[in-house]
């Protein structure tokens, strides 16, 4: 019987070789599109300083319930990182000189304990870009035109850009007399849109004593002619002009098609300052990215005044829908096995593998010893596109005979001119 | 003043993103050539149960002090784990049906609160190969050529492989009565040759009553002839055996020069159960990676009986090393910096990126909204090979400036033929 004793922890689970190299396919392809948008990776530890993480958002003592919360020897409060932006955040503080604007990406891990989503895991992966130190809605713009490309390189289709500010929000609130604690507890309500509904948005804004009509009249603004329409309503201010130049420099990469003004994005999150945004995807409208402007947190974090923006995919979500979806094609990379039909052709085998290593093909052979049915077995377990088989009597003609596994076919192949079969 | 309580971690760090862009090209290079020879990712998480972690090394609950160790809500004890061999072990207990041999490589930060070899680091990278189910030399020849070849693709020279056969060793020893308690004293104090020299490892064997003579008489045996010469001496043994097959299939493998047998190799884990390895690398004969055998591990996980085999490459030390021997070449891949004279140009600034970016070239702006001279200054900051300048003069034409970086000499190019200069 199996102990069961040793599984992956609660929340977590591992990625075996072949969900795992579908991962890497979205891996690299986010990487690849980040880094031709001229954004630079950053790495930083996987723990930070407690008293940090409890900075962000103003939690204090009560994200503890939400992080996984340790000590080191040395009696340190620790916890490991629930996002990518605070490490960053605090990077940009602790070195002022970087120069700005500062366009960094991001892949990691991240780990949060009670997920709000009610997802299963508490490990998951975050890919981020933000660019610190322009003020300017291109930078905005620029990092939602990456992610949108991450997403269509992945082969999506039917991209939305929810777009708003929070900076326009929160002054016609304030003008319709919504302030202080109720304006907080009107963005954390509204958020709640697409799991509640209107009916219940309504409901739990009128028991905080806040006005659903005066909400509804901003909140109701949203696609075509929104920005216009708007701007007839209230006249223009400095969070409107925002949101023009975003959809301006949007239109200038692409995104013409893509965006949508929605004065009812929230995004809960107390830190964000202006530009907020949501990537939706496919037809089912799932929020696969998120982010928005954080003007205030490097300042927080004990550096330099910064405006900073950025965006971050869940990627869990994304590889999840792609598996559904079957939407992970056949690589058609060459996987050459080298099989061998006695065991004194073990070395030739190596040699072989090690010929075609040598020209840039992925080569293996069964390191078992195993005899020659097996190793066939275990070829096509491997996923090889061809077997080449040493036997003696090819040997002696210096040949080997070689088998294209979607084919079927066989044929004989001197041994030094093999690689070039694969190129 | 900078607010200091916001530093990484004690025994942690941040790679900035010059720094994390060597990294890339030498994770890329590990994980380029682990899959060449037919090796397949695995990911596990960055936690592990603590009873899992204290399993291994039969050290249980002494491990505590060498590790990151909490529980989450629910009371859990869990670990940062501090290498990739267990949560591989671990994989394979909780999968049996996997196909095996099973080939896995796995590129991922381990975390140690004390570190042996006095680094100042806690969080650092780990690289592993391994191979399950086979307990052939074969694979422990394939784990150890693969990693040569990834030391010699990042620009090494001086590859040695230290070799030695646990088994045998264990087996001489005995012979000349040391045995039990005695025997892992032994393996751990003569391990530490290199450290204390050999009159310290002396002295501290006679201090555990261990005879100095006997145990000098077997790991004397080294270099050049070894193995003739212990068979000449010992006879004839599995783990004799076992050793030749290494050298011979390290020889297929194009290995014939670096293997030198070595009875002083102990590697002190208690785990390894045969053929026992170690890279060293250049003049200083730096360690840079070290494995064996582990035939019992998988088992004792609960897992069933399975051979297993691997090596384990510390990044740090290599990334260290190649920084100060000025290894990283510059990567000579083209960053084209695209300028515009004035704000009404930045639109077109945009659209410039966007068709470089969609003919797979890295382009980038100032997404600062500066004037051209910051611009300038930014371009040369962020590395572009090239700077494209739109102004209203050449606009008219359809034109750019392109100003090659190196050469400095500039041109005027039809915007859409841009993409073309840099293909």
């Amino acid at each position: 019987m199996i102990d069961m004793t040793f599984q992956p922890p609660k929340g977590t689970r591992d990625f075996l070789p072949e969900e795992m190299e579908r991962w890497q396919t979205v891996l690299d392809t986010v990487r690849q599109v980040y880094e031709k948008y001229g954004f630079r990776p950053l790495d930083t530890p996987a723990f930070e300083c407690f008293e940090l993480l409890a900075a962000k958002g103003g939690a204090g003592e009560a994200i503890k319930d939400e992080i996984y919360y340790f000590k080191d020897k040395g009696d340190r409060e620790l916890g490991l990182r629930f996002d990518l932006t605070v490490p960053m955040s605090r990077v940009l503080a602790n070195n002022p000189n970087l120069p700005k604007p500062f366009k960094r990406y991001q892949i990691g891990k991240v780990w949060r304990y009670s997920n709000p989503q009610a997802m299963r895991f508490r490990e998951f992966w975050q890919a981020d870009v933000d660019t610190v130190g322009s003020a300017s809605p291109l930078a905005d713009a620029e990092c939602v035109a990456a992610v949108c490309e991450v997403f269509e390189k992945l082969g999506f289709r039917e991209i939305r850009v929810r777009l708003n500010n929070r900076k326009l929000i929160q002054s016609l609130m304030e003008n319709a007399g919504i302030t202080g604690e109720k304006l907080v507890d009107t963005f954390r309500i509204v958020d709640k849109m697409d799991k509640v509904g209107e009916e219940g948005v309504r409901k739990e804004l009128e028991e905080k004593g806040i006005e659903w009509r005066k909400v509804a009249e901003i909140i109701e603004v949203r696609g075509a002619g929104a920005l216009e329409k708007a701007e007839k309503k209230w006249g223009r201010t400095e969070g409107l002009d925002e949101l023009k130049q975003f959809v301006k420099f949007g239109r200038a990469l692409g995104m013409e098609k893509l965006i949508e003004v929605d004065f009812s994005l929230m995004r809960g999150l107390d830190y964000y300052t202006g530009l907020v945004f949501e990537i939706m995807v496919g037809e089912e409208k799932l929020t696969f990215a998120g982010g928005g402007r954080y003007d205030n947190m490097i300042k927080k974090f004990g550096g330099p005044e910064l405006p900073a923006t950025g965006i971050s995919i869940g990627l869990n979500r994304v590889v999840t829908l792609m598996e559904e979806r079957n939407m992970f094609k056949e690589s058609g990379a060459k996987k050459v096995f080298v099989a061998y039909v006695s065991d004194e052709m073990a070395e030739k085998a190596l040699e072989t593998c090690r010929m075609l290593r040598k020209a840039g093909i992925v080569a293996l052979m069964d390191v078992g010893a195993r005899k020659l049915g097996k190793q066939m077995e275990y070829a096509a377990a491997a996923g090889a596109s061809h077997v080449v088989i040493i036997g003696p009597k090819e040997l002696e003609k210096k040949s080997v005979k070689l088998r294209d596994m979607n084919s079927g076919k066989e044929k004989d192949v001197k041994i030094e001119l093999l690689p070039k079969e694969f190129l």
